[in-house]
């Protein structure tokens, strides 16, 4: 491959050393990687985008966008090497506009550095999958987390976008507007293609004012049942929660375990509530009620950042605390989302799977959007546990359609759902096809993934 | 045109009286139909839809699809003739399912329809566009209106959709999940796309549940100024305000006139909260100390359903009521969105440009999405009139994106604002048409609208 034409406008922003292909070589699933990209850009604006898309384009080079490289279903794995694109230096927040709530970045800013640029003008930016990435990831994957259930995804976030087509062009969807009817929704089209359509190379996106008090709460219950149903009350009846966490009993343990925590080894809810200071004294309560006729066992609260910090960052160190319980194995993660209706008997039905195989699997979940990940412990070099994981994973996605939800909530498709796609989606995958050949007609942006 | 074959299968489902196809030629904006539909069909479900859009397509005949026939920019004109589809008697709510608040409905089911058939179960159905209109009209044209503040526009309701494409083959697009990351988002691509790349024939809907309080209000305010940044305000502190509408004094006028009511003919906000008994009393009065501050005049609330209902009804009847200021006339419909922050300016000189013109043209808005419209008064006889009023109209939707706003806020395309939209959104018109040509090559649905 021929990069002496890129070498001459990136210089050592273009690397091929084998570690920096290496590094880019793979996310953070259990995918492993086939093949290294041949080459690594960093570029730091569109127009130096827009060039290497030209260039890939004219010589059929594959292109494959990367962000914090925090994926799960192998969305940035080189599969036939080419150009990987990395965001690293397209780290700008270009404008915040206060009276309108929204901000334009670029996609390597990551979730953990927008909200600290923002930390004093009242203003924050709600998605949260957990791991700090980038915003131009999380748009390609329509990442959500642990507050969709009040603020929703990525999806419901981004305004606008800019798109660089495989072609060179670049492109502007949306507006500043807070709705539009003009024409089709290529933003939303753009959001969770997975880099397949284009490279966006900046993000308008709405933010939302800080709440005057936020208070959050563990809730233990007897069983799996009293926790769901919890929530289905909750929110029938309208109460604001921000974020409904899930953590199975083996969860439980496991962060125990890992933080040094006592709570109680049982089906537990982590809860959020956003508003004024009375409005979330009136929630909390309505909250305990509803949880009291559902066999709760404990009810903790507190409206201390500190507290509050602690709890999230048990929630968000599940994945290691998870590993810490097999130490030396790694986790297969994968995520499903169903009706909340069925959530209870999806999961308990999954359970009763993961506890007839040899396999530890935790269960965690965004429970008030009826999405749930299990993280399958496993070591990759031992076949019969891969295929045993596998085979949980497959009768998980299944359950999951049967009950009319969907293969992933939030992980996308990557290389690792592919199948489960064509079995869900029918033939609406041959005209997802015929819009991903319409646009790019080479297949150069990210071929192997969602196809 | 041989419809023969379509005779035998639908009989008298198939009209070609001139009577029916004169009533199928137009919406309820101001553009002159200039063809009546050589044929208007009324199929009762999905696969008898499939039929016709495969010999429609086999015979490369223009299908047009027809709801309610509400919309405001000629999108249901059959412009070459061709084939109308009415959905009228794909009426039948065909799940409601309560715990999920989520339902399943053909589109022909009006707003009104599916709000009474949920009177009694705690739920309802938000996005409220003012007229009667059909879901399935709704979903194409991105429909939404007054309270789309709190609960988003009808692309935030819509889980899933089964669409038949221009070929007749039926493809499912979403889930019942509430959210997934699984392939390209073809729910939103359809949503909007005003019936041009297929004929949706059911739709997976969002619920909410009916507030526990409810509380409604007018506020007057000295000036323009005043009531724009009351609402800015109440946003940015984040009081979840569920219906934010501005009347100019000229609509005012003209409601006074219409219901006989006496409204202060000032600028004016009616408000709707919903939310707890308490929670509502005290956002009705963060909300009057913010009017204060911004040179409020009157201030009156009442949380009577049949003073709500009057006062939506006065904002509903909006555009008789604009009607009645000058017998006679038609009115021509427009409508832009733009960032909230330019909201007063854009509307200050709007006031001014239709001020200098001899048209009169009442401004009413959904100001909390930063969005209004114009009711600009016409004889449509009278070309010098309505060379005026398009001439303000290209003002108009030049300055809102010269605001960085949209040509349309929710009224869509159509065949009025073709061009604006190249104006708005470059050359992604470009891939908007590549889409368009992959999924209907030979441009049989809906053909002559948007582009």
């Amino acid at each position: 491959m021929d990069l002496s034409k890129l070498r001459k406008i990136f210089g050592e922003r273009l690397a091929t050393s084998e570690a920096i292909r290496r590094q880019h070589s793979h996310d953070e699933s259990w995918h492993v990687p086939i093949s290294l990209p041949d080459a690594v850009i960093f570029p730091e604006n569109t127009k130096e985008v827009s060039i290497i898309l030209k260039f890939a384009n004219d010589n059929k080079i594959p292109v494959i966008p990367f962000g914090a490289g925090t994926s799960l279903e192998g969305q940035v794995h080189a599969l036939n090497g080419g150009i990987t694109i990395n965001s690293l230096n397209m780290n700008k927040i270009k404008e915040v506009n206060l009276e309108d709530m929204d901000c334009k970045v670029q996609p390597g800013v990551t979730r953990e550095d927008l909200n600290l640029f923002l930390r004093d003008t009242g203003l924050f930016f709600p998605v949260d999958p957990g791991a700090n990435a980038s915003i131009g990831g999380m748009c390609s994957t329509g990442a959500s987390g642990t507050n969709t259930v009040k603020y929703g995804t990525i999806r419901q976030q981004v305004m606008g976008l800019e798109v660089v087509m495989p072609n060179g062009e670049i492109i502007k969807t949306g507006s500043r507007a807070r709705k539009s009817s003009a024409g089709y929704d290529l933003t939303h089209l753009m959001l969770g293609s997975e880099g397949t359509l284009g490279y966006i190379t900046e993000i308008d996106l709405k933010l939302h004012g800080r709440p005057e008090a936020i208070s959050a709460g563990v809730c233990s219950f007897k069983n799996l049942n009293g926790a769901v149903n919890t929530v289905i009350e909750a929110i029938q009846i309208g109460l604001p929660l921000s974020r409904i966490e899930l953590l199975d009993e083996v969860q439980i343990k496991a962060i125990n375990k890992y933080k040094n925590t006592n709570h109680n080894e049982k089906p537990t809810l982590f809860i959020e509530i956003h508003g004024s200071p009375f409005g979330v004294k009136e929630q909390i309560q309505q909250f305990q009620e509803i949880s009291k006729e559902n066999d709760l066992i404990e009810f903790d609260w507190s409206d201390q950042q500190d507290e509050i910090d602690k709890l999230w960052s048990s929630r968000h160190n599940a994945y290691y605390a998870a590993l810490n319980l097999c130490p030396g194995k790694k986790a297969f993660t994968t995520d499903v989302c169903v009706p909340i209706s069925s959530l209870t008997e999806c999961i308990l039905e999954t359970k009763r799977d993961i506890e007839a195989s040899n396999i530890i699997a935790p269960i965690v979940g965004h429970v008030g959007d009826g999405n749930f990940h299990l993280i399958l412990l496993l070591n990759p070099e031992d076949k019969e546990e891969v295929n045993e994981a596998k085979e949980i994973n497959d009768r998980l996605v299944e359950r999951a359609l049967r009950m009319k939800g969907t293969s992933t909530g939030e992980h996308g498709i990557g290389i690792g759902k592919k199948n489960f796609l064509k079995t869900e989606k029918g033939n609406s995958v041959k005209i997802m096809s015929q819009i991903k050949r319409s646009i790019d007609p080479n297949n150069i942006m990210n071929p192997g993934k969602i196809f």
